[in-house]
């Protein structure tokens, strides 16, 4: 294998702390900003609480772990399948696939080298977190997430505002327990993914009283990228703060590029198994079968694969309402079965398969993402008849779904103006039963490519605070090529900042706090507690650099915006001081 | 003085045209982006009509004309003026300050060569577009936006969608009229900044029923840059299109940088004269005087300024309500009346001379742009009683300029969480009896320095569809430091797109058309027609010239996201076939 460099070490400003739960074994990361103190005028000194935030960056950014991406991450919830003892380790890979890959020797010089060949499976039924929360059991993974959540939020807050501002009625505690998360879980309105083949994960929640979550999407395409940019951009993107990745290869070696970014993704990765499925075939539609996909679906889930989007909902009855469309089917899952559904004149396959599917997610806990193959390509064709149909559709598998105890997210636009957003959630909450929603933006006007991810952060930030769960996002490059490392940095962080505006509209009480302490170190004129504060410190950092890069100006009370004479922040301090003179 | 350049140009893929209005003079310019032709499979031709789309650009722009800065601008609207007959020619500047910095010979390295000595004013009362307004009278002006507003836009759309989003009850018509126009004006929900002694500006209208505007803020500070450097600044924001400029220079040389820029400048250009006259008075603020403020008015209407910022709202008894914010006053124009306030233990002399400020700005047709020297400065604040009170204080202010002509503008936050945003446009419209909102973003979270030009236009696309008039833009250094041409570039194209989902969600007639045109480019794998009409064509091209850098690829039927087997919308052309082929 080629060599893979990826980024390490400590985030600017930020140190590594684990805090441990109810057993040793739980020990959930997160990012310590220490600050300085805030110094007055007459030299009196009050400490600033260090501030704790969520850390989705995994071993990769903890100097006292010693990477080795040819080794994998350390398999931190082995030990709590194996307790569960519903499950069994496989004599071997259960896939056709799987396995002709394992064989084939000239493939060795780009396989990960320690490969599971004998994944694990249910002994029987389901072995999902929905099933257990449905039981009453609290598992590891349910207090991990607690934990993380909460974000030691009690050591750090007391008095910053706690508005609630949610208009879709979200039902947000001031704290999170254990069993608050396996309530939302076993009542479908949030998911954990946690696919038992994947025990490196670290237990994160997907759901509308919860933190926002993002995705970022990675992958080759038959036109760029390698295994190892693959690997790297996906340890970027954990770096940035991405809750999730999906990786969305569409070229050569996809099974083995997934096997190096899930061996080393402390996120859960989700995938689109037809993309695999119709490499499969040799890209041509009409050669898709059940068997393929069954087998394709398979060989993912013992990959260790956390969710699957699969475009069943898009009927075949469905495709005549797109003719009209400005931009048709958009969706790249959506035109495959639309393809194939035309081609055959009949159902589609996905649909009509779709207990299977669901019998096959059940036995290793792999979510179900019920993609939205009908999302609108353009603000012209948003919250159509195609778009609202097929939602429909999405909540019948919904509870199909959950009749199998799979734990299911759905998936949402795409384009649509501002003054459709909020339709699309009532739409969605009503339809899915409440069932997470995960969309991609949207983005609220179709002119603006290169800055596409801020048309899609303005949908994100909106539909986020109207109570979708996790934003997919999306990058500069949108309609234009494959992002690159920038890109994936630009996208992530641009999400970030939706995600964080979206909690801070909720009321989430785990969200404002980070303002407050930004805005009070911004008053007092702390700029290297400024930018260990940002969501991005080096480029807050770089960009201060710019005008005034001498050390010294990292005390100073001014900044080359309005220099010393026009700060106002500093002219706050002459006129308090009279006005309490004057008492 | 230093050699000057600026860019010019055509913008790539664009054409400059002129749209003749009922007299030869008025010839509003406009950027027509020409289409290719549509090619369906069987090689069936369909021509695309031309996309005409809104130009703040000016000449700069235009490849038949010679741009000289030494010269300045034509002075397309001084017939107009002078047709009016309802103002004198000066002998003399009436601004002692003015006087002095002409007769001082070492600025003359520095001056712009044709400096106007003798300017315009009033013969008596007001001269300003209300003024006229209110009496019935359509002027040229009025007439020049009408048709700008309209873009052409009988010619060159019809099937569109033109669903009306706009939740404040705006009243935009399928097609803007002349008459409209000075129906808005005169109701005071619409202002055309037009100052007398800026005849080379090109008229605009910034009010609610019209498109969305944007203001870039310029100007140097003590801290960096200089006059060639600021006119540059400008040239560059009117290109990427900024449809007013403030020029916020707190350096040395304001009067001349000034200057350099309106002469220059085919925008309304705005300051916020307390700045200049706290540079009189060498930065103190205890010796700040009505005079000396006077004097600052004075001089600056007589070289052109539009419109004028004035915190005159801020009074003394609302400083104490400031004093548990979390980060105070951050308006520099605020902190200044505070702190002269408290210094002097009483009100503001700006407020107390609010009326012989009216009187001075109707003289000239400066609009004024009510400040707002309490916005918040970080989400902690929004919305607070400070905010409220100094809110209310500007409507009373709205009702004195009005009696005197004097159109009127009300500036707004700042830092507002998502949740909080409406209520601030709910209470402006009722406060301010439907005077413009012009806001500054509004940021909906404070944690992402270096990425503010995305946190702000997330709040100001929200903000632009309720109903706010202008925007003023937010670069990518905001909180760090003085933005450089790239932050410019960066800031308004953002603000461009914040600003164009705003009149799309509210249903502006002449905004989804261009959505749709780029949407049908992109179905048809128009790639020179997608960047053509992109807000921002250079990068879009650039963007996609760096996986796919051959001339080939700008007709190839995929991109590098996907690749060739991958492309949706490539699969539509074959499945719809089939779709076909079955009926």
């Amino acid at each position: 294998m080629e060599s893979i460099n990826v980024t390490t070490g400590a985030i600017y400003g930020s140190e590594k702390i684990y805090v441990e739960g109810s057993r040793p074994d739980i020990r959930v990361p997160m990012r310590q900003i220490k600050l300085s103190n805030t110094i007055d005028d007459e030299g009196k000194v009050e400490p600033n609480p260090p501030v704790t935030v969520y850390d989705t960056s995994g071993v990769y950014t903890d100097p006292a772990y010693k990477v080795d991406i040819h080794k994998g991450l350390p398999k931190i919830r082995e030990q709590w399948i194996e307790e569960r003892n519903d499950t069994v380790v496989l004599q071997t890979l259960s896939s056709e696939y799987g396995k002709e890959r394992y064989r084939d020797k000239s493939l060795e010089h780009l396989r990960f080298e320690h490969v599971n060949t004998t994944p694990r499976a249910a002994r029987e039924g389901s072995v999902s977190q929905l099933h257990y929360a449905r039981q009453g059991i609290i598992t590891p993974e349910m207090e991990y997430v607690a934990i993380r959540e909460n974000q030691l939020i009690d050591r750090i807050c007391e008095n910053y505002p706690k508005d609630l501002g949610n208009p879709m009625g979200a039902n947000i505690p001031q704290r999170i327990t254990p069993e608050f998360v396996r309530r939302e879980i076993a009542e479908g309105r949030a998911i954990l993914p946690a696919n038992i083949n994947h025990p490196e994960s670290e237990p994160m929640i997907i759901g509308r009283n919860f933190l926002v979550k993002i995705n970022a999407n990675i992958g080759n395409s038959p036109v760029s990228s390698s295994i190892s940019e693959e690997v790297e951009k996906a340890v970027w993107a954990f770096r940035w703060g991405a809750d999730t990745v999906m990786d969305l290869s569409t070229g050569p070696n996809i099974h083995e590029t997934r096997e190096w970014i899930i061996r080393n993704s402390p996120v859960p990765i989700g995938t689109v198994p037809m993309y695999q499925a119709l490499e499969k075939v040799g890209g041509r539609v009409e050669a898709l079968t059940w068997e393929i996909f069954r087998d394709t679906l398979i060989e993912q889930a013992e990959q260790g694969v956390d969710y699957f989007t699969i475009h069943a909902g898009l009927r075949w009855h469905h495709i005549p309402l797109t003719i009209n469309r400005v931009t048709g089917i958009v969706s790249r899952g959506g035109s495959i079965i639309a393809n194939w559904c035309t081609t055959h004149k009949r159902e589609s396959f996905i649909y009509e398969h779709f207990e299977d599917i669901c019998q096959i997610l059940a036995r290793y806990d792999v979510a179900v993402s019920l993609g939205d193959g009908l999302r609108p390509g353009c603000i012209a064709d948003a919250n159509d008849e195609a778009q609202f149909a097929e939602l429909q559709t999405l909540g019948e598998l919904t509870q199909v779904a959950w009749k199998h105890d799979v734990q299911v997210i759905i998936e949402g636009p795409g384009h649509v103006p501002m003054h459709k957003i909020k339709e699309n959630m009532e739409l969605q909450l009503r339809y899915c039963h409440e069932a997470p929603f995960y969309t991609l933006g949207p983005l609220v006007c179709d002119i603006a490519p290169g800055y596409d991810h801020i048309t899609s952060a303005i949908g994100a930030a909106m539909i986020g605070w109207f109570g979708t769960s996790m934003l997919c996002y999306v990058t500069p490059k949108e309609h234009l090529g494959l992002p690159d490392k920038n890109d994936v940095r630009e996208g992530v962080v641009t999400y970030k900042l939706a995600a964080h505006a979206a909690d801070v509209a909720k009321g989430h009480p785990a969200a404002a706090y980070r303002d407050y302490a930004m805005s009070k170190a911004r008053f007092e004129f702390r700029w290297r507690d400024q930018f260990r504060l940002s969501l991005d410190a080096e480029k807050a950092l770089s960009f201060h650099d710019q005008t005034l890069p001498e050390e010294g100006h990292k005390e100073a009370h001014y900044c080359s915006m309005c220099g010393e004479h026009f700060c106002s922040m500093r002219a706050n301090k002459q006129f308090r001081k009279a006005l309490t003179e004057k008492d």
